[in-house]
């Protein structure tokens, strides 16, 4: 070892040990027969001190030349500091240094590192591994690690096993896009990246392996958006014999573990909403339950007084800011603006303030006498001090407005406290969705999720009714994770085939392999994936799951630190037995 | 839950206890009258008992219409047996049942779903769901779940961090084969897959983590070999500010653990070998030391005697087989005949027999009188009894082959318990060897690896015998790990790459990246690489890694149970900008 202790653990109680310590050199601060240097590594930062007299001189011009992000050796003896610092936790300490020597030097990096730095996003992708050398950045890998660490010693012990599903497998025309792989073995054909190992976990619970999961990368060559990567990592789960209830309980012990390992947090009992409830009273499939601001549905009141908007509309909806009649014209101009936005796409916006002497001022006055609009009030359990907002349009797309609304007043009303946490089961998710431009009905969740047996037979009269055996983990308003029981039944499985178009060829040609082994004893079984980047994020209370991979992609899917994807030679193209379109010759 | 207990957990004390078991039907037996079910799941097997009378008429012939691998729950009384079975952890129970639903039925299996089965490799490969039904197979994966939990313990324990690094990198043109990934968004480009995180795991230590692991996959277009697969599974490590002596303590450290852990072995220190003993003494960098029979070089005492074919020859060298002059003529004409065929490819094989009077038996008799063949005798520490076989050749072609011959012999003798377990660092490989094809040296382990300091002076003046500070850990003749500590100083990489006959240019175009991190504080770094399928073989105590993966690949690096690789659409190949070669298209 090239170091007795770390730059993290050195104490009061270490007084006159003597030392060797190793790292990069944070900061050089000379005064003049005194030189100070604070030396890093993964644990810690601890003081050298040089002092004139106390080193050779020469050690002193030495100290005093170390530039930022020189790895130097030190040796010396670990004296009390005459200032402390209690900011630190070696900051009572620091070390009378006698020796030092340079590991390495280092050109002066682009940007500074620390926590506060001065780097672009762009600059510090590049320098990626200067970034790294971030505390603040190395901490949020470090949770990560003990996501991982934690997540499978819960995993272990409640008898799932680890399964590593193959990387190369099969290109499906279901789903999102593939990366594809060219095989030079077998000319003109290519394996995919797995976008999940659904199929295999399936396989698994056939194989009788009872219990499987796996923190797996996963794949999906979709156009990327802010917060999208095309390689992401999954916590991907498969149990048999167990029914819904079984799956919910297990997982809400794993999520309960992480947050007492990881956070020191006791979550009390996870909260339950059905779908349909999740939409009507917050307009969203995973809403975030820090705060309650539910949605009042008020056509019975707001309609037929004559304002023609509402009148016409399909759902007049409404939202209560609990004392928000604060909330300036300005403010609420901007509201308005802000809901006007193309993104959002709401046409106006109705406010009602409930001012503190029990009148109620609004922008629909004229149709609304206070009388009605008490009854607003009234229906939207307001009190004097609050601010009604009302939007009116189809149901879907209003929900979709005042949802986004909500979320923006949970943020100016400071209800969305990132330290607080909410997890929330969302059930009951339909099972088919209506698509229009294929018109044909689409698995909402996968072809292979079971339906409620209750609702099997309305498969026939109104296929959209259907609700399915699948749930949904929502935290904050982000959904981590989802899953579902899966249909082991073979005559269920061709109907949902047949109800989603698929004739029986079509279903074989696709999920072939995977129904034939339906035909060897497949045990009932369910299952669910968290999406690990996403979950990390959510425990470090960062809302981008950027940081929180070690080397992530940009938004046009390169990695800017190594350059890629790049060219490669025409050699290499051919003994893979493709070339590149003409268009693309020309191009390159 | 759709049971109360696993097939596996019930007992004697269970009596009378009112259980609830779901699984696989194993076998039936109908005594008429009496039926009994084998009731298979991950934990074990039960045995259900029917009974004419105690349970209704109609249930008894439920029973006895279970097919074979039928998914039944079933639920009944725990009774002790009558007579009881010993063979197995629930034989002194069996489940008086009164209620049976059949929760899946089941198609014939093509193949005996039990240890001993009628399947051939390729159907079980094809149908490798139902063959990971068997105990054996499951059990193998089992070993691996452990393998892969209490490698993270260890390495967690030892303050390494767990990072995730990616999967779609950049092709390099140094090495073996990359499989590249098009991309899409990027037309014209590809991403690679990584052949090993080499390159990241360099730089996360550049970013002061510290102490990094991964278990990751990693991925070689290679041609196949049998027990050789394009995807693979390494424990991948790498650590700051340690010397070779830190490395080799911490991972035989975590050998050691895996040892105890797992198989509950106590395994004594590890042995050492420098790279030149070992093909010294073993014709082999991974010998097998399980069983001693050294090699003894015989120059000395077997040339000069008028037999042309030592005389000529670069090296003598032979084996004394222990107690095997017993063999008969047969027998050594047909380890003759082995050692004569292409793959090992000796002209021929010379054997003294020492009798037990005293007196040698040879065949080359006519060169070598009673007390020469004493001198071999002695020099080898032979004894009455023993067996001496010696080759002759070309230095490193003649070890070549008493290697394989030792093994075999070692086989034959029954010296390679493949329950004795004898770890071995192989150490001071070469830096450098000699390529005759480019006619330049070539990197034996990569070109960032370290030379011996007391060794860098003869870079220049015989680089051959550079000595690399690099290490492998070999178990019983297998290689299951390797490393080295590598190059931190600007100026030594500079000079190992012109060794390398690369320009200054090829250098930046291949390495640019990391030579350019190198530049900003490199720690002082090294790690190491096991071939985590491997190592799950060796300690399962087989010789095939196929059985330790879920779902292997074959010699043709297809998944013949999805049947991967496959075509993919003329549209999926137009959207990647890229076409088949026409030759392709014709044939496809």
């Amino acid at each position: 070892m090239l170091r007795t202790h770390t730059c993290g653990e050195l104490r009061l109680k270490d007084t006159n040990k003597e030392v060797t310590l190793a790292g990069w050199v944070q900061r050089v601060r000379n005064k003049g027969g005194l030189v100070w240097v604070d030396l890093r590594d993964r644990y810690g930062v601890t003081q050298l001190i040089f002092e004139e007299g106390a080193t050779q001189e020469s050690l002193l011009d030495k100290a005093a030349s170390l530039g930022r992000e020189f790895v130097i050796q030190a040796k010396g003896i670990v004296i009390e500091r005459a200032s402390k610092n209690d900011k630190m936790p070696t900051g009572d300490i620091e070390v009378k240094t006698s020796e030092v020597s340079i590991l390495n030097k280092a050109k002066v990096p682009p940007f500074i590192i620390e926590d506060e730095t001065d780097g672009g996003e762009d600059l510090r992708m590049k320098f990626r591994y200067l970034d790294l050398r971030r505390p603040l950045v190395r901490k949020k890998l470090q949770l990560r690690h003990k996501m991982m660490q934690e997540t499978r010693k819960y995993m272990d012990g409640e008898g799932f096993m680890e399964v590593e599903t193959p990387v190369l497998i099969k290109s499906t025309p279901e789903g999102a896009r593939d990366f594809v792989v060219p095989s030079r073995i077998n000319p003109g054909e290519f394996y995919a990246l797995p976008q999940s190992p659904q199929t295999f976990k399936q396989l698994l619970m056939v194989s009788g392996f009872d219990r499987y999961f796996q923190i797996v990368k996963c794949f999906r060559d979709e156009d990327l958006r802010a917060d999208r990567q095309p390689e992401f990592t999954q916590i991907d789960c498969e149990l048999s014999f167990v029914d819904q209830e079984d799956i919910l309980s297990i997982f809400e012990g794993l999520i309960r573990h992480l947050f007492r390992e990881v956070k020191g947090l006791e979550l009390g009992e996870f909260e339950r909403m059905d779908y349909a409830d999740a939409l009507r009273l917050y307009g969203n499939d995973k809403p975030d339950i820090r705060f309650d601001m539910k949605f009042e549905e008020l056509n019975d009141v707001a309609q037929g007084k004559g304002f023609k908007v509402f009148d016409e509309a399909e759902l007049v909806v409404g939202i209560c800011a609990k004392g928000a009649a604060t909330y300036t014209r300005k403010q609420l101009d901007a509201l308005t603006d802000w809901v006007k936005r193309p993104q959002i796409g709401a046409k106006g916006l109705v406010y009602v303030k409930c001012n503190e002497d029990g009148t109620y001022k609004s922008t629909v006055d004229k149709f609304f006498d206070q009388a009605a609009l008490g009854d607003w009030a009234d229906k939207m359990g307001a009190v004097p001090g609050d601010l009604l907002l009302v939007l009116s349009g189809p149901t879907d797309t209003v929900r979709k407005q005042l949802s986004e609304l909500r979320l923006k007043l949970g943020e100016e009303l400071g209800l969305r406290d990132k330290t607080v946490y909410k997890p929330l089961w969302v059930l009951d998710f339909p099972l088919l969705e209506w698509d229009d431009d294929t018109q044909r009905y689409h698995a909402m969740h996968h072809p292979f999720t079971s339906p409620k047996t209750e609702d099997i037979d309305l498969l026939d009269t109104a296929p959209e009714k259907v609700r399915a055996n699948a749930y949904d983990l929502v935290i904050n308003g982000v959904e981590i994770g989802g899953g579902s029981i899966r249909i082991h039944d073979k005559e269920l499985q061709a109907l949902m085939f047949k109800k989603l178009g698929f004739t029986a060829e079509e279903a074989k040609a696709q999920f072939g392999f995977l129904m034939e082994a339906f035909e060897y004893g497949a045990p009932p079984h369910g299952g669910i994936a968290f999406g690990f980047d996403r979950l990390c994020a959510i425990f470090g209370g960062s809302d981008s799951i950027r940081d929180y991979i070690a080397f992530p992609k940009n938004n046009s899917g390169r990695d800017v630190m190594i350059d890629s994807p790049s060219k490669i030679s025409n050699d290499q193209l051919k003994e893979l037995s493709i070339q590149l379109l003409e268009k693309q010759i020309k191009e390159n």
